[in-house]
């Protein structure tokens, strides 16, 4: 475990020198580690989720096997669907199901208000339990959906490969769309300052389904959601993440949405990424989750050209450009971490 | 039908001044058409293009609903798979299924070399039918894969939503990949090259899935591949359009792989796309094609930004950013020919 990961982590957040580049990665609390499985076999994504001690578990087992400079809460980024009353559960192999995915403007009207503080609780749970059971040296960061990839799984039920349902609902009654992000945007804006109050050093906004939009159609119909939650998590006090995928033609507008760090898929190379989104901006990125398959050499090598990219400026959080991958062979990630936390 | 559609559309390709933007879609010959499954409950997919009457049907039914300035010969990318002897089938919903995928070096060696003029004659003879058949006034644009979007489904061995087959392979056979797609690149460069010969006044090398790759690996793995198909392509001496989706993060590269026009999808702006590929290329796109779904007035508004953004600088070739949907009105594309060829 490295001495100040935390405050390594923190300091790049804030564009501050560090004494090496922090690391963690998307996803690291999830099944490529045998003792998830072996927790999976006994309990299903929800049980997890649902259960403090659980999930507290499932936090900590990474960073006993790896030497990463923070923690990401064990959650998902769909449980405020369950106060929200659209029935959420997930078939075999963990793909999401919504029950009453939301088809019109009245189930937009319908929805009720939620209290992240009440009703996900357990999530605030977790996350005391697990700043409490973290070694003080490892961040804990927090994290919640972006209103555009909620109402995207919200709206069309489920995982989509071209968001055909979303962008129909988009188009065809932007008064409910707006509505419906509104409230999603007030929502997971104030679950993450919750989550910030119960313990968490920082939080991520993932908005992992954006890059289905075109550039006009991101500012007029996700932007200004995504700068409203963003606004609410910035307010209490740590440093605030904003993540996508496929964002490189509209990564500017991406940027400006507003965060201290902006995390960039692998599509990009990182330091054209960082021209984009400014020197203002710290840089979370963007190692292909596949690469973590490749030969050690190969790995290395892709490892070294993005923190080549990134030419030891203060600001880079070296991560995977999405999320650990089930089958990824956990040796490799130790390896990144070496790698990353050598290079002074 | 346009007086000269084909000359407008031949004209953008080589940036020459034209009456008007010339405008065609990516899949137009397809289910959205009543009189394409009306074919396709009697006949299956593979029927339809082994059988050069009913794929020259099939080319021209939307030549015959909407003015379009070209039409594209109705094929699939994957047909070169049966020579190869990989076993190509699609199950229901039409997803591809191929039998032998291929998953190591020795698969690679034991391909068998593939004269396309003579196995996949049939498809030269749709075109040379086609072409009669066709008014002179509509443009006919062959087509072929390319290396890396073909490379994958031999891997995956069918759609895959993370490649980690593909890139799997890509990594830990370097040698063999190189091989596998220096194959392909001969077998689609002369594919190409045929069906000119044989009446294609255009042709485009569709890589639509290479933007799950970093610009790093696109350059090592894949573009030199394109740049022989392409070259191969355009020695037959016509406009050649290379076309792929989720390329704004490393389009510079793309467009150096070398052709006449570059196709880009809607996730960046027209405007900022062409200037990256520079003004010695002619750009084909790029309206998202749920956009087809919006209301009229929303449509309508969409449809002049792209031609707004192109400012009516000649080389604009107006598309979708990729295929048309299935359930797509087909009023939506007629309005959208219209809007565009009304533009002076």
């Amino acid at each position: 475990m490295p001495a100040d990961g935390a405050g390594r982590f923190l300091k790049a957040c804030r564009r501050e020198p560090t004494d090496a580049t922090p690391v963690w990665f998307m996803r690291q609390a999830g099944r490529y580690l045998p003792e998830y499985r072996a927790l999976r076999e006994r309990h299903s994504l929800l049980e997890l989720c649902h259960t403090p001690d659980l999930a507290t578990e499932v936090t900590l087992q990474p960073t006993r096997r790896l030497a990463v400079d923070a923690a990401i809460l064990f959650a998902d980024i769909l449980l405020p669907f369950e106060p929200l009353g659209l029935g959420l559960s997930f078939a075999k192999g963990e793909g999401p199901v919504i029950e009453r995915p939301i088809r019109d403007a009245r189930a937009v009207t319908a929805l009720p208000a939620v209290d992240p503080a009440v009703e996900l609780g357990y999530v605030l749970d977790t996350v005391r339990l697990v700043r409490a059971a973290l070694p003080p040296a490892v961040a804990l960061i927090g994290f919640a959906g972006a209103p555009f990839t909620l109402a995207s799984y919200a709206i069309e039920g489920g995982a989509s490969r071209d968001f055909a349902l979303t962008k129909r609902f988009m188009y065809a009654e932007p008064k409910a769309w707006h509505s419906l992000l509104g409230k999603l945007a007030e929502l997971v804006g104030s679950f993450l300052a919750a989550q910030v109050r119960a313990g968490a050093a920082a939080v991520q906004l993932f908005d992992s389904w954006v890059g289905c939009l075109s550039p006009a159609d991101y500012r007029e119909y996700a932007q200004p959601h995504s700068r409203r939650a963003l606004e609410l998590a910035r307010a209490a006090g740590v440093p605030v993440i904003h993540f996508g995928t496929n964002t490189a033609g509209f990564l500017a507008d991406f940027a400006d949405a507003g965060s201290d760090v902006v995390g960039v898929d692998w599509r990009i190379p990182l330091d054209s990424a960082w021209t984009t989104i400014g020197a203002t901006r710290a840089i979370q990125g963007n190692l292909d989750p596949l690469a973590l398959f490749a030969p050690p050499a190969e790995l290395e090598r892709r490892v070294r050209e993005i923190l080549n990219a990134a030419g030891g400026r203060p600001g880079h959080i070296f991560n995977l450009g999405h999320g650990v991958l089930p089958e990824t062979p956990i040796d490799a990630l130790q390896t990144v971490v070496d790698l990353v936390h050598q290079r002074k």
